[in-house]
């Protein structure tokens, strides 16, 4: 690239109009020095060839993404991904690693997800001359843009409205065995996990509408049982029903889960298309929940990929009301500060859309509720547990029992194991762990 | 894991009915040993808890993922994914690498896109314990299973037909400028590559449903256009228009790009989402084409993601007759195997469905037909350059000129330098790539 080409491709700041841009923030790695590196990045990402042959035009100045910042962090490295340096058959011996700040004009695609990623994930990111490895590391959207998406419709609010519960994170609990078992014995188990003090019992993430468990049987089911566990408790529950299934069966499925009493269902977002899920938010009358399967190999690599973050504003834009990610548990591969920044993308300001609650999950138990309140500092957020519900010795009632005697020994300020001490099903959950 | 469980997710080939099982191939890190390291796999990908408590009941026989065949790489290496093994927190001085055939009893979640990607990767594949690094290499498909999908509507066989080309590739050209261009010189510049010689003159994928460039008013301009290009030069041609878009905007604007003139769309896969294509298909009056958006992450590394071949095969089983994907260019990051494999799955029997049109991308220009006919050793495929075609000295109409005399060199087997001796189009292209 001549330097005037480079040129066109940077930018300061204050001389673009804040509420037409995206800002867009990368990790790169690049075999030429940043500011040209950072403007291959831009030119394949967005105007690539701007003018005509022949013709006198330039679409640069309005259609350019732009390079308005770069932070070097280093002019020596060694290429993290060197095994796609060495693919670009170029000679190098160092790379250069640094952060770039881009602005994008979003009306060259307009408020549109996939279109969207096409722009920010597309060829043009991940194939750029000269870049060898690349991370979208956030991006913020003006207010112009965040019109346009509806959000969670419930939102934490909601959930607690729907539930009676504010003074407390929620409890989720995934109903285990999930594959192979029948709807009859499923619902069953589901209702003892209620009666012990589950807020929400859920539908795994691998349990679809299949021939030996229908989403029809398990929702009509505990839809009852749901009503009769709330009678016997005083207290509001949840069934989450995975209705996860092909594009044009949502609506559908959706509409028979409601209407047999699930009163919140489960989308697993990147399988299905968060533009899918976008679909399903207009004519949701539940809260939407998401999984975070098809997700690892994006978010797993410091270095590659798309930071966990950008998918969560994106999953709170098309109007999930609670995302599951990847939570505190040396399995699911995520750093502290990742369960955090998530669980902030989940609840900070976005626009004007409500806040989604964080549900960072990982083979929690009740010992994990004081662990995520001082690692997140609010108590809006859930846990997921499997087998600390469904696996304990007392069975899910003294396993969802466990969970809510874990929390009160949070709130009287002891130890749980001074807790236990007086309380069985505690005493057991802790001896699972050991 | 004891000894007793490892075993439950191992099985002898010959003992399992392979029309109830999807064959997986990973390619995995493990920090124990691999006959452990699979087994916990499968056991996440699958039942994880396979009884209820206090009862006498084992869903592994029926519902379990297993292992029939492990290929040992290393047992000493080095993960290449360091990080993540120390993200997991674990002991490890080597790691085992190997190759693992897993049956997956599809049963599970039955012939549906997003549960088949959330069992196969899934929070269960890409966050199993003490495996730092997967990469799942290829899936293979029962007859019984591949009998639910309609693939390919029109397939080579039938794009070849709608033009009336058999004897040679197909020749695309991506339509730039893209972004910022108005319609009117849009179209004007596709139409002039039509009378050149172009088969298929296409929207780029970042060109989509915009304010300044309407879905449609291109395909009105484009789609007069091309019948009056296929008067003056009496050949059959194809205007492909990007309909890329929410979902639920997708029937509708192909029915307003068909309407128009239009005679095939471009949905890009990943980030609309294959379920979506899949429920386009049941609709599709003309060909699919994919473009290779958002999926960069996953296919670039040797040892994490997915291989491109399989969301190939996806791709067709969802109903694409065309496929752009990364080719030979060094900006692609793909290997000449990769580009072989792909082309492959395109067009190597698979179940009943038809064969799709590969179209290796990046780059290209004259010199590359006979590239790709040598590497792929058939003329059934397609290229698909942009500059070569509308950033040549002598326009549109000389650029796509030089790829049919690019052809034509091969056809006679004489050198394209040879060749363009008497063909001024073909020599201004050569001296474009100096």
């Amino acid at each position: 690239m001549n330097p005037e080409d480079v040129k066109a491709f940077h930018a300061k700041r204050e001389t673009l109009d804040s509420e037409k841009y995206l800002v867009l923030k990368y990790y790169l790695e690049t075999l030429v020095e940043p500011r040209e590196g950072s403007a291959h990045l831009c030119q394949e990402m967005s105007t690539a060839q701007w003018h005509r042959v022949g013709v006198d035009e330039d679409y640069r100045p309005e259609f350019a993404a732009k390079v308005v910042d770069i932070e070097l962090l280093s002019d020596h490295a060694q290429p993290s991904s060197k095994y796609l340096a060495d693919l670009m058959g170029k000679k190098y011996d160092k790379v250069y690693a640094f952060n770039a700040t881009i602005y994008y004009p979003y009306g060259n695609f307009g408020k549109k997800i996939p279109n969207l990623l096409t722009a920010v994930c597309g060829e043009g990111v991940f194939h750029a001359p000269d870049v060898c490895a690349v991370r979208l590391l956030d991006i913020e959207f003006p207010d112009s843009f965040l019109a346009d998406f509806q959000g969670p419709q419930f939102g934490v609010q909601g959930l607690r409205d729907m539930l009676g519960v504010y003074d407390r994170p929620l409890l989720f609990g995934v109903i285990k065995p999930n594959v192979g078992l029948s709807p009859e014995p499923f619902s069953e188990i589901g209702f003892q996990a209620w009666l012990g003090g589950l807020d929400v019992a859920k539908d795994d993430e691998q349990l679809g509408d299949v021939s030996w468990s229908s989403v029809d049987e398990r929702s009509r089911r505990l839809g009852k049982l749901r009503k009769e566990a709330e009678k016997i408790t005083g207290e509001k529950k949840i069934y989450l029903n995975n209705i996860t299934d092909e594009v044009d069966n949502l609506l559908r499925l959706h509409d028979v889960a409601v209407a047999n009493g699930a009163n919140a269902v489960m989308i697993n977002g990147m399988t299905t298309g968060f533009s899918a899920v976008r679909m399903l938010r207009k004519h949701a009358k539940v809260p939407l929940v998401s999984h975070f399967d098809f997700m690892g190999p994006y978010i797993q690599l410091p270095w590659f990929g798309v930071k966990d973050k950008v998918f969560t504003k994106l999953q709170r834009m098309v109007g999930y009301d609670v995302l599951i990610y990847p939570g505190v548990d040396s399995r699911l591969k995520a750093s502290h500060e990742d369960v955090m920044d998530n669980a902030k993308a989940c609840l900070d300001k976005l626009g004007n859309l409500k806040p989604m609650l964080p549900v960072p999950a990982g083979s929690q138990w009740a010992g994990s509720l004081e662990e995520l309140y001082k690692l997140l500092g609010t108590i809006d957020f859930g846990i997921v547990p499997g087998r600390a519900v469904f696996g304990h010795p007392m069975g899910p009632k003294g396993g969802a029992a466990s969970l809510r005697q874990g929390w009160d020994a949070v709130k009287q300020g002891v130890s749980i194991e001074e807790y236990a001490r007086d309380h069985q099903e505690l005493k057991l959950a802790i001896e699972m762990q050991s």
